[in-house]
């Protein structure tokens, strides 16, 4: 038989990732609401609790977890360091408590109660006896005046002492309480994890004329530029040496010409690999110069991590076990058959060598760590073993807990979701391929739903140097406008590939296919960056507004409301109290004026049916003033066929002239 | 750095019940669909088994899972004994299969395969060293002749054998496979779990004449009566002696007077306590000799399990330490104040002696399964100690498998919901209270969800002894059918309490309660059994119908179908291939003719829309033609306001009268 447990049974507690295999996912400051159904047997007073730590302590701390109805319990605690908190409930039956409430039914009905009171006096002393100075004291001297009370009702009024329970309730017996088997875990990251905007560029086409390398000088000249449109993330495509033998000539011929830049993704060549920096781009000095500039731009530089080696990589020399070498001698090339990547070598996961070789791409990352970049793109995860990443980002996050890394997993969903289990920060989705409002609002739904958000960060992108989406192709100017407006108020996270983006490129490599003509993946881009076409101002705008707006800075508040006309989404983000809310109106139609009646809910937005307010436009800066839930848009795809509202309330004061706050 | 894992995710295994810490239930010949979602990364191809045993066996037998699309997979295997069965899914990385899939896709590029065949070589090799003869020299000539193959069409041809490659399938290469870390539990009871109609009586009503107490030849004279309606339980209030200090009169009075009979679940006397029988009633072999003649009438005896004991029960002069002591020196007499319940001690279980408690408790009911009683009834089990049932039933029913629990108790949702988690069998639900449209879909729809049914067995009673619901007060005899035929057609299981619900009994204790007047609980009773008002013989249709339809015998397949007149319910059962179909129409309306159009689910029923079929009703035995999927239906309260449908359709051959099966 064994030892009778505890008996309140503790079940359902939330949020949790596969049962607590997976940590949940927050920022500093974020709350943590833990819900669980927590009872006993009988009509016995429960009690629960929430406890927490940083993982690291061993200690817990206690928040009190409040009933909701229906046997739910409702706790919560605040992150505000980096790292992992553990989680996990305890409840027990109050013995005190139940006494109580049923003395107060007892005196209610009448009824004799003098051997309630004995019982009662037992249940103080011990609680004294739990007690330390000076409520020991004086929760004995309660039970021994209680017990010495002659008059019936002084004995109840005295047992029913607020003052004293408050007391008493500080030293519960917990000797018989239930602790739920599991603990759950948060990994707590910081802030840019969940409000970024990203701006990937190839530094070999910064230089000043185009048949030029641009270097890392070139890349702080400019940085003006990219931090004038508000942007706080610069991702660089690999900086690495690019390997020669196999290398892939312009638009992904097989047959590179001696003039051919390559692949930056084909790492490794004579200079080095992945710890190297391609000669052209300049040195680490160099490199670790344009880093501290950009920061001095407000943009931190994200790195992409790519783990494969073109044939030149040191390492295919140096450690030929972590290949995977075919019967004829030669090493297997990537290849996803019957398409053949002979410009690249996988690494080979399955190696009995795995132990070094993963220690050697954890020295990948610590390495640039070390030079001050903590924020990683990493390319294809879902091509390396699962467990690799949960080890390695486990062990650079305690090493370096303001790290960040971005999966780019554009891959089937269960796997997606699994890389963002492991650890992932963020997560490319499948937003670039979301057009109609129906998809976009399936698909944000989905993102946010309780069983996803705990863990998966969206990171939404129109477009990247490998997907040139159908809509861009054939939207025009319009369509950049309704995809750049889409990705920042849909996501808090979200990134363009430019100057392709700002300056509209949108020819494909091949009809029907998604890359880009001319990719910059295999050559030197020089882009007009004066352009008149391009949007650089509009993504300005777009950016501030996402800056001086919480409500843009976190996902989870999303909610979409009706509109009559189905080629027009409405959403709003708001702040937890409703003190800033953004109502976002786009028109998905890159060719006609579409207009509508919007359908607001509401209570969504903290406003009521008969309150007017001003509709300010943060991208046109029009005002409108909308009274209640019914309101009309109309949308031109000429102009800026999207509003980016910032709902101002009329204050309703006449000294002033300022009515809208 | 741990041992790398295998490179194989496995999630999100159903069916499970709070991440298998608790058993899904079935009975023998059901068959356990296991669902997994299982990838890797890359794009390597997956195979994935599920594994199951009984219990008590150590090897695992595999059944192959199929995927499903999304990297969801799905396998079945089917309990045929009695007892507990374990189940997990393993799944790993085929190489062979990867392999061949990308073989056939070089050969339809034209691609040199060469060293592609080279890499199969050592892969039917490597398969050979694990097979056992004939199949490893076999595998080993197929490897050495592919390796010899001259011509490459000759080695492709050889390579792609769809033979060979069947053999070597059953030799997996299973060493880097990954096991689900947590393995799932089936507790499977027999048939009866599923599918029941139970009947309670209280024995001492049985007399012949009302001045009698009724003994146990009695009962077994009723036995016929009983049998005659088509019941397959049949269920005893407690049969122990009653306690006489505290005993309640007539209608639940304070004070009984001498003639007084008393609550049968004040449990012990000077005769005995629980495994005693009421001198009344007989002896321990009238008993015996009843529980054979019933089951010569095709009627199992439950008995009520009602842990807690009168004043005069032996235990409390042989055990006080189980019972709760207050500080005047009296026992704790059972209480939710301001009500109090003198004439029942309950039982502490958390007496520091609960070990003693709880095996007195187990030799309990082993008592009475030593005499063949295999249904138990359990009175209040929430107010009993969670861990003390699901300790108890696992050790009877590992004793003997073949027991069943009901677990009444009419309590708050998540303790009913326990309880059923840790291991009753069947449990009372809140049908009793659910009386309109909405309420009966909505109500049931939940207890087939896939998150309750796997744990939960609903067991629909219209009436007990202790509840005599508002709806049957006032609905008159419609009302009572209206209740029967909802409880028996929505409810694989259910039951009632007769011959007061037969012979429509319906008046309250006090208006506005429950209670019935006169209730049985406080004295005998003398039932007209002959009366014309009796519903004997329609319970016995209902009863055919469900013994004659397996449709009836399960409560997943249940669907609503709509109907435009919201006082009618319709809904179906199926078995699996539908070549059993019952359609149940029932007005909830006990007052006024209703008519309506009912809009069937064809393909829920296996019917087309063009298809006619007949549409026998098995309680007033009418046939209607019914085609497609909107018929008609009127249905009166002065007669039987429902139909039982079953779906015959037509044989469409001349040479035969018998156009429908």
């Amino acid at each position: 038989m064994a030892e009778a447990a505890g008996r309140v049974a503790i079940e359902s507690v939330t949020p949790e990732v596969d049962s607590g295999r997976f940590p949940i996912k927050r920022v500093p400051g974020e709350t943590v609401i833990v819900e669980c159904d927590a009872f006993a047997d009988g009509h016995d007073v429960v009690r629960c609790l929430l406890l927490y730590r940083r993982e690291q302590d061993t200690a817990w701390k206690e928040s009190v977890m409040r009933p909701r109805g229906n046997d739910r319990w409702r706790g919560e605690f605040r992150v505000e360091e980096l790292g992992r908190y553990a989680y996990t409930v305890e409840a027990w039956i109050d013995a005190f408590e139940t006494w109580r409430g049923n003395l107060v039914k007892r005196i209610d009905a009448g009824q004799d109660t003098r051997v309630d009171i004995l019982i009662g006096v037992a249940l103080i002393q011990s609680a004294a006896d739990r007690a330390s100075e000076p409520d020991r004291e004086l929760l004995a001297r309660w039970a021994g005046d209680l017990s010495a009370a002659a008059v019936d009702t002084v004995a109840q009024s005295l047992a029913l002492n607020e003052e004293f329970a408050s007391i008493l309730r500080r030293y519960p017996d917990r000797a018989s309480a239930t602790r739920y088997p599991g603990e759950f875990r948060v990994r707590v990251d910081r802030r840019k994890a969940r409000f970024s905007a990203w701006y990937e560029m190839f530094p070999r086409s910064c230089a000043s004329s185009a048949d030029k390398h641009g270097t890392f000088a070139d890349c702080e000249a400019r940085l003006p530029y990219v931090a004038a449109m508000g942007f706080d993330v610069l991702y660089l495509p690999p900086i690495h040496p690019i390997g020669r033998t196999h290398r892939k000539g312009r638009n992904n011929t097989v047959e590179a010409g001696p003039e051919d830049v390559g692949s930056p993704w084909a790492i490794g060549g004579e200079a080095g690999g992945h710890t190297a920096i391609h000669p052209s781009l300049g040195t680490l000095a160099d490199f670790n110069r344009f880093v501290s500039a950009a920061g001095r731009h407000g943009l931190e530089v994200a790195m992409d991590i790519a783990f494969q080696c073109s044939p030149d990589h040191p390492w295919v020399r140096e450690h030929p076990e972590w290949f995977r070498r075919r019967p004829d001698g030669t090493i297997q090339y990537a290849e996803n058959p019957p398409k053949k990547y002979q410009d690249i070598f996988p690494l080979d996961f399955d190696t009995p060598a795995w132990r070094e070789l993963w220690e050697a791409l954890r020295e990948v990352i610590r390495f640039w760590a070390e030079q001050g970049i903590r924020i990683f793109r990493v390319d294809n995860p879902h091509t390396k073993a699962f467990p690799f990443w949960e080890w390695v980002i486990e062990r650079i996050q305690s090493e370096y807990p303001d790290t960040i890394f971005l999966s780019e997993a554009f891959t089937r969903p269960k796997v997606k979701h699994r890389l963002a289990k492991l650890g992932f920060s963020q997560s490319y989705t499948y937003f670039t391929w979301r057009n109609t409002a129906a998809e976009l609002t399936a698909y944000m739904r989905e993102l946010i739903s309780p069983g996803i958000r705990e863990y998966l960060r969206p990171n939404l992108w129109p477009n990247t140097p490998d997907i040139l989406p159908e809509y861009l192709q054939i939207g025009g100017r319009a369509g950049f406008i309704i995809r750049l407006i889409l990705a920042a108020t849909l996501g808090s996270n979200y990134g363009i590939y430019g100057p392709a983006f700002e300056l509209l490129e949108n020819t494909p490599g091949v009809p029907g296919g998604e890359e880009y003509f001319a990719s910059e993946k295999y050559e030197i881009r020089q882009w007009d960056l004066d352009s008149s076409v391009s949007l650089k101002n509009l993504i300005a705008r777009v950016n501030r507004a996402r800056r001086e707006n919480p409500a843009l800075q976190h996902d989870w508040r999303l909610h979409f409301h009706e509109v009559d006309n189905p080629e027009i989404l409405c959403y709003s983000k708001t702040n937890p109290d409703c003190s800033n809310v953004i109502v976002v109106v786009v028109s998905l139609d890159f060719q006609h004026v579409r207009s509508g009646w919007v359908r607001l809910d509401l209570d969504k937005l903290g406003l009521s049916e008969s309150s007017s307010f001003q509709a300010h436009d943060l991208v046109g800066d029009g005002r409108f003033l909308w009274q209640g839930s019914r309101n009309y848009v109309e949308l031109d795809p000429q102009g800026v066929p999207a509003h980016i509202l910032r709902v101002r309330r009329k204050v309703r004061s006449e000294e002033d002239f300022d009515y809208y706050l």
